[in-house]
């Protein structure tokens, strides 16, 4: 056969994803699994979703424009405008399939093939596949769990520039890690890329999750940044509605989604059901996210409360998204993970979580860390935290007996 | 602000769409517009996908597995079992969010930046656009009107390959012109990946039409292409579903699967909703399959017959797909689309066809044809049968006066 290109042999898998085998395995076996490894909130998709796809009585279920229904990048527009108090207009957006391919498209649009995008490691294990796909060189500046996932100081960050770098790639709240970076720290990264002439492609796929009354600063808000700020955004956490595949690229840089739509274009279109679903998802009132933010915010403190009672386990704070990504009396977080899954189980139940490893850009850093992600309720993410307490002592008992 | 990339500034617009804001500007002055432009069936999509939603009774819209759901890719296997007589299982497919997403992967997981395609001209437009999108350059062998846009010789082709040729991608029935390649043509096709260790990109999204009796014949039959054969499918054709955005990569090659899996795990998911209603359309009686066929059979006789009838026109006869690309007596493809949407119309009604030059890579080429779809009903057809005469003979009146 003709040989495979090197980009798919060198791309690495999901982290949150390639264990989906022994899960299914383990399910075989008749385990209950619970699944804290993957972004997918629990709660209901709002029942105003289904409704309008009811109501639109579609007969043809045909492409939509490339850039989104026009009454759905209106409906996108009102949100950011009401909901937000960022008074983007229709123009500014540029609907994608999902979040995902928001970011391809920025890549596509800002980047050539080897330029560099400096980003904050632990980092979004899918910006690493998508480098690939494009050609980017992702150069990580390390946060610590020591210092609560702390942005790193302007200065390190300015230090880690290179002739190269084209972009900066902020993921706020922070997905893997649940850091929410503070306006003084988003008002940074925006000085640095003004300074450099550097793109601020900022991921705000989590920003209606925010705790302890922290308000969210987009970099939308930035005065400075309106030709230079570009924003991924997405319906799926917001509205628990991850399948739908709607987000957008938002920019008031409209030369910006010009270019991008051309890319749009060579896809034909996005989902048409969940743009009509999307309108009315984005019409809900402000009650919908106090709502979904209060149920994460006490589940956020259950997991924390629970995993720091677990002996050498390491906990940062976290005040956003719905992940924390604990520090594990472990040696290899993907050993461990699937161990969780083929050799274990508490009352017939396990766990699932995603190693550490794939959220670095040099891997080996993760290998005490896993990313956790609160999609369940209280009571089974009480009884996640006890099946890691008994999981993590029997593991480490059976590791020093072989080793 | 910072530069926008080369690739996408230099990344042609879509020809098909690129109109759409004078189509939008002719529907605001309130005149009505037949859009023969898109590749959208308008035939109603199949009730079972409404039904099947329905019955789904889906609490939280979630993401699914990135290869797509368990059992849609058996209901897919299943109906290439049972309706094409290809002993595929469902471990061949994996699910992509439309037919070109299955592409990416394709050019994402066979080839790397700087290798080659070989295509045949007049080609589908957005190739084009992949092709910056993923680094990849295509080398394009013209197939003529004059010849009823024939597959070139192997002799042809095999005189295009060069040292950086990794594969030939073939779409059958062609899009933009209608040709269905013989068995003969593709077995061509397939010595010459063999001989010279190429891929085989088989794009047989319009395979439900063929006319006049005449069977297609896949690239997937090809006993010796088991390793190098990659094929693109989607079902938005096949049952009008173009706004499910749901297709697949099907290869006997699972290396290449695992490879593309990889990739599909960095976007996530493909949408949920379209793989639900999709495996409903999947299990569709032949039935299905019969009615289609005979219902654009005859729309392309009438339209055919009608553009043959236009003083000036040439068009090749056509036995697959639902486009002509008749060359028309202009000069200048783009601007007469443009002028029928902007400064035409025949009691209130004009034609949106697709400009030539978009679907080659040479795009002045294609400045005499254009494509157009037979997406709408007979008699509908016929009126942009008229519209085109009456329009063709006026653009030519003008544009003489004026030079």
């Amino acid at each position: 056969m003709p040989s495979l290109s090197l980009r798919g042999l060198e791309v690495p898998p999901s982290p949150i994803r390639k264990l989906v085998p022994y899960a299914n395995q383990a399910k075989a076996q008749g385990k209950r699994v619970l699944h804290l490894n993957i972004g997918q909130p629990d709660l209901p998709t709002p029942s105003v979703y289904w409704e309008a796809l009811q109501k639109a009585d579609i007969r043809v279920l045909d492409y939509t424009e490339s850039g989104g229904i026009p009454a759905f990048r209106e409906a996108y527009a009102r949100f950011y405008n009401e909901i937000y108090h960022i008074p983007l207009g229709p123009q500014h957006f540029l609907t994608t399939t999902g979040g995902s391919e928001a970011l391809l498209f920025a890549f596509l649009t800002l980047l050539s093939p080897g330029d560099e995008v400096l980003i904050i490691d632990p980092t979004y294990a899918n910006y690493i596949g998508l480098s690939y796909a494009t050609g980017i060189h992702l150069r990580a500046v390390e946060s610590f769990i020591t210092e609560d996932f702390a942005l790193p100081s302007p200065a390190t960050l300015e230090a880690a520039l290179t002739e190269r770098t084209r972009a900066i790639l902020l993921c706020n709240p922070s997905n893997p890690t649940g850091k929410l970076y503070s306006e003084a720290e988003v008002r940074a990264i925006g000085s640095l890329c003004q300074k450099y002439n550097l793109w601020l492609i900022s991921d705000e796929s989590y920003r209606d999750y925010c705790y302890d009354g922290q308000r969210f600063f987009s970099a939308l808000e930035l005065e400075e940044g309106k030709d230079f700020v570009v924003v991924i955004d997405t319906l799926s956490k917001r509205y628990s509605a991850c399948g739908a595949r709607i987000g957008a690229l938002v920019s008031w840089n409209t030369d910006v989604l010009q270019v991008a739509l051309k890319w749009a274009q060579a896809r034909l279109a996005p989902p048409t059901l969940g743009q009509i679903g999307g309108m009315a998802l984005l019409a809900l009132p402000p009650e919908h996210y106090t709502y979904v933010r209060e149920t994460f915010q006490r589940r956020r403190d259950v997991l924390l409360e629970g995993l720091r009672s677990i002996p050498g386990v390491t906990c940062a704070s976290s005040q956003g998204a719905f992940y924390l990504m604990p520090e594990l009396p472990i040696e290899d977080s993907d050993d461990f993970a699937k161990w969780m899954l083929e050799c274990f189980d508490m009352h017939n139940t396990t766990v699932m979580v995603a190693p550490g490893t794939g959220f670095f850009t040099q891997p080996e850093k993760g290998k005490r860390l896993v990313r956790i992600a609160y999609v369940l309720e209280e009571n089974l993410l009480e009884q996640a935290v006890e099946i890691l307490r008994v999981g993590l002592n029997i593991y480490n008992r059976e590791h020093t007996a072989i080793f």
